[in-house]
């Protein structure tokens, strides 16, 4: 029933999939441990996500715990053909394939919403937006779905302010051991990847300004620094400029920073923060990217418009600038640590969808009490997580004593 | 009116002063801008602090915008006699001499409150607990009062919860640009100081066990690595184990720590962490100490009465177990940080400082429109000292622009 | 006269050493300056030395200083073929295609010694062995030669040793702004790269055992630092192993760090330093690779005998052992950091490539006093290399005063 | 027969004794193995040197080996009284006292000298110069000597040149375990320690000016980079600005860094690195300060001579310069680590009076073979040595295979 590019590439798609789930133990362990007892028996499961390796991981769990499964790309153009075609012959109904148009994107989430699915298991909220707003599926009984991304997060959070919202969602992005980690872990090291990859130039020596100093910037600031290169921060928000100036960092506002950066990372999620006036003034050759969340941060449209292009590596473009100067744009301004580089490692992705199984397995039993509101994850699946990420590195911690109990509590 | 061990120190105390006021400048400088106005005018401010020269700084700013100054010590033992002799010289009313009885450490606070405060500053609590259920001051009109630390917030919070505050009080102590900067590199290195010089044994190639990865942790754990140490944490929260883990640093419970630790420091406010059995298990020549809140973290007890105990070094006591295994303890488990160093630099205690003359301005100001109850230190303090901090190290930041704050409200 | 693969690749390779090109402005710069005078008129050089970007920008640099050159690769499987293509547009007789069976690689450096060059630029001793000991090539007349690698200078020394040496060398890899820059920084980098690519997993938190703490070990020992990851160093030498403890890392003999490494990078010059009964030893999952100068350090045979292997990702072979365990074998154990990356950036080889452009320089106009035997790079040299870096890099540093050189002097 | 000030400071002098004992467990363990055989009876030791609680644990174990041994102090200043009254009460023959004049500190030394010694440890070289030039001395029958600092070795050096040297000497100080070790790893940390106490001022955020990038610069500039520090570079070498270049810090000439820097430590054992011009350009407020081999390094005579200068903290004077811009001098411009701090911890002291207790037993054995030069210490001790510290930090290392030795001598 699925719609897959060919089912010949199954095999290839296999050994992606072994070697995500050998680095995944803890999702396939968590599974492993409810397989008998099939929880999912009997529910439909509707997942929208990035066909990767990691992500075929998930599904197969989600299928041995008893669902039957449904899937489409939680993007037109990402989808690994060879990852579908894998979890096709696993039984698993996929609709997706690369290099998708808008509405055959579009008919892949119908699809898998024509099944009927109990749960929802979403990646930007195309998906639920489409079960709450398009008639064909309003009357769908859904009782819960979970997030993967901020924006999906922020989707929700709008649908509920209008009290929209039909069903409870679970942000499994706002679980600490999801957020803080990818971010900070996951992103730092792919970005150190894209770059390197997009430039093969060296780290150690060039000044790097990483802008913003959020969880993201941390990551990357530690990773630039660990390369051996200088690192220089621009911020907005006083108490985090503090921070890097504390931690050793030189602090400067991008007029500035402009002037002397070789290499220029955006991590903000804000837009317009290198702008007309910036790119004039850097020097001939740096290198401009972003790994923040969308290709706003950097005014690329400028720089192209403004330059003569030419690709001149794989995910860079030199502007040539009037005057000669020369800038280099990472990937289009697009998020580098995923477009120049195989995006998060597989024990970063295990630790965001062992989330999502933790969470939907709570969904089935939690869900006659929860409203239709956007939910946290709870903080026992948080922590429930993280142990599983330290048994796996065979790490044991520390327990309160019962004299420590009673300390707590006497505050 | 003052009552100090030798007015004669004065001398050395203004040496002491002008050495820290060089070194807070966001402090004088705040104050310098409101000398004019007299902002303090007709007010009589009653503080309770650990006499140091940093103190003497905020005495005297709060002085100078007008106000009558009377002032306690904070402890019974930590006051600077030079200091107090100091601050009488200046026309500030104290009451505060070095090694003070019990009896004589309240007599001192009895005077400060004598003087009718109307704002009341605190570190730790006992002035505003003796302002709240001495029937002698019961009737004192208090506009409002501000704490220090953790444990006067602590106090506080527990009143307001059986309704007994009579009076706003800010919890100084949680802005962030305290709570966040003087955990982290003012302890951070006053750690690194203390142990140094109780010790003078070298950090690189030494194994470190530091106990607890909240703020403090952090700090201390990034300066003995920065020392060159090798470093074991112990956790009993997941999430934080978590990150030191993927921090790189070994993570893994007392019990085994205790085995191959050189030096061991508490930082976690937690009562019992190095226990007996740990103390049994550890390497002849173990160094234990502790910079987390009170003398509870290290069973100091267990370890001076089952030794031959003799003070080795200033702060050090060599702890010869039964089969001849040393142990050594610094500061009898006390905090080392200020103990065995001199504490805070003053640039830290700036930041503290700053926020409090800030929030005693601030109740000044909006105390008809507070509730008795505790305040957070407001947000635009709290930026207007980082911002204070950035601009006396010449450091200028971003500012968002006309879109960007269109593009963060369109979220 | 050349013979590529196909000249019509040409505008590719000019990418490419457009690229490569802005990247070494120490070396363009250096040539710029000597362009008009032609120092090098009327000499024939012949380049025996791997066909990549970096290379191309040396070989132009010649022709344009005035000397005929004609180039063969340096290695029978390494050329790219559009920079050949490239370099044959610019005049410069190439001999050079990817894929060479070992008598094609050898033909075409009979090619380029048919052309009697007086200078020869070799990368491994293969030419200037052939020049000495091939019967066609006896009496060619040869003024100096330089040499790119280490390999090649002991080879040299050995026939130095024999006093069969012919005509100066001098040993560009010795040059303090060659070996100790490339081997740190630039191979610090490209393994991180190389293994990246090859692996994709997170160095954050896992255990990386580097084996050796010489140049290239400690390199690569602070970009994994870098990266998160846990060191531990093995070693034979004493006093680089002290090195290490005192720095903080974890030392053991590779019996032990076979148990707990999670990646392994063998960094010696040593044979079997990863052998059978470690490779017995390792934990399921674990990767294993080498970035020391040939493919003996890790006993990739016996791990390629003994188990069911299969190519899982591009540079990764999946070693299943009899029981089920599995390693990981990044590039058959040949030098990752090349094999599995792009290789040293342009920066680092502009730095060995401006000693190779001033020490040809320096035999046409010293030869005559030269003797026939192996020499350092002049000490004049490599300081003038490391300040065009400097100066690239708008670097200035201080220089003695007189008093200074006085004072040095009366020691 | 000692001459001491007060032998009943015997008692505190153990403690210290003891303690620095139980962290130089190399020597005396070392030592400990050879107690029965007697290796040095019948010999008579002279020592000149520092009378710390780290030598009383080299002259013990000498003694314990069967020598007779004489001591004097190596400066006239820095004698702790209580040490030598513990060697005294130890029956080692003890000249030294605290606060000398010149000629109280030569007679001490005439007095070692009268006990005709026929092996001499020195400090600095001036009992070695007596023993050579002094009439009364000449006829000694000295079989050999140690040294223990670079300014002893250069003086021999010298000495050998005129060839004036009448028995072998052998350079402790040049071991790597002595000279790579305390310089990187001693003074890294005491730099630190002697800046803290000295000033108390915060190391994280500050800019640091580090003058000289070779052992002892590059040890400074990690621990200050460690303890969160902004780290400014200046040099006069070209190579060691790029290596600091590559490391990720700033390189400039003391010109610039003048102007931006808050803290400078000058560590090149070079005259003159701050000059007249570069103190008039510091900021209001630098901390001035050397750790090189002499007080040299600053022109404190001219900061002394055109500023008012004040003792604000001990080791810290404030200058005030013509304008009311203030720069604090550390110690007087003397080597901080020692002066403002307690010197190298005993660890670190272990591994140089390892290496001399060894050196000592070698003259015993070797000196008929040995020629009135300057040796450099025989490289199987210092690895000897460096086993040692690895052994008592419970480390062992790899050895070569037999195969490994074959392939190392094909090479």
């Amino acid at each position: 029933m699925s719609k897959i590019k060919d089912a010949c590439l199954a095999d290839g798609g296999y050994i992606s999939y072994s070697w995500a789930k050998s680095h995944m133990k803890i999702l396939t362990e968590s599974a492993g441990r409810l397989k008998k007892s099939k929880p999912l028996r009997g529910l439909t499961l509707g997942f929208c996500m990035q066909m990767t390796k990691e992500t075929s991981v998930l599904l197969v769990c989600a299928k041995e715990l008893g669902a039957k499964v449904v899937a489409c790309g939680g993007n037109p153009l990402t989808t690994h053909d060879d990852v579908a075609a894998f979890l096709d012959s696993r039984g698993i109904i996929t609709y997706a394939w690369s290099d998708q148009s808008k509405s055959e994107y579009e008919w892949c989430q119908d699809q898998v919403l024509s099944h009927k699915p109990q749960i929802l298991v979403d990646d930007g909220g195309d998906l639920n937006t489409k079960a709450h707003f398009d008639n064909r599926f309003k009357t769908l009984k859904v009782i819960g779905a979970t997030e993967e991304t901020t924006t999906g997060v922020n989707r929700y959070a709008a649908m509920q302010h209008k009290v929209q919202l039909r069903y409870p969602i679970i942000a499994v992005n706002n679980a600490k051991t999801k957020m803080m980690f990818d971010n900070r872990y996951g992103t730092g090291q792919s970005t150190i990847d894209g770059y390197l990859r997009a430039m093969n130039l060296i780290f150690a020596s060039k000044t790097v300004v990483v802008s913003g100093y959020g969880w993201l910037g941390r990551g990357v600031v530690q990773r630039c620094s660990g390369m051996g290169s200088k690192v220089i921060v621009t911020e907005i928000d006083p108490i985090k400029a503090l921070e890097a100036h504390m931690d050793g960092f030189d602090v400067m506002p991008m007029d500035r920073a402009a002037k002397v950066g070789d290499i220029f990372i955006t991590c903000t999620g804000m837009t317009s923060v290198i702008r007309k006036e910036h790119l004039l003034q850097m020097k001939d050759g740096a290198v401009v990217g972003n790994v923040g969340h969308f290709d706003v941060e950097i005014d690329a449209k400028f720089l192209l418009s403004r330059s003569t292009t030419r690709k001149i590596r794989p995910n860079l473009d030199e502007c040539v600038m009037p005057g000669g100067k020369k800038i280099y744009l990472v990937s289009k301004g697009r998020v580098a640590n995923l477009v120049a580089s195989e995006g998060h490692p597989p024990e970063v992705m295990a630790m965001s969808f062992s989330n999502q199984l933790h969470c939907i397995l709570y969904l089935v039993k939690h869900h006659k009490k929860m409203k239709p509101r956007v939910y946290d994850v709870p903080k026992e699946i948080d922590d429930h997580v993280a142990l599983d990420v330290l048994h796996a590195s065979r790490i044991k911690i520390d327990k309160l004593t019962k004299r420590q109990t009673k300390y707590l509590h006497s505050w």
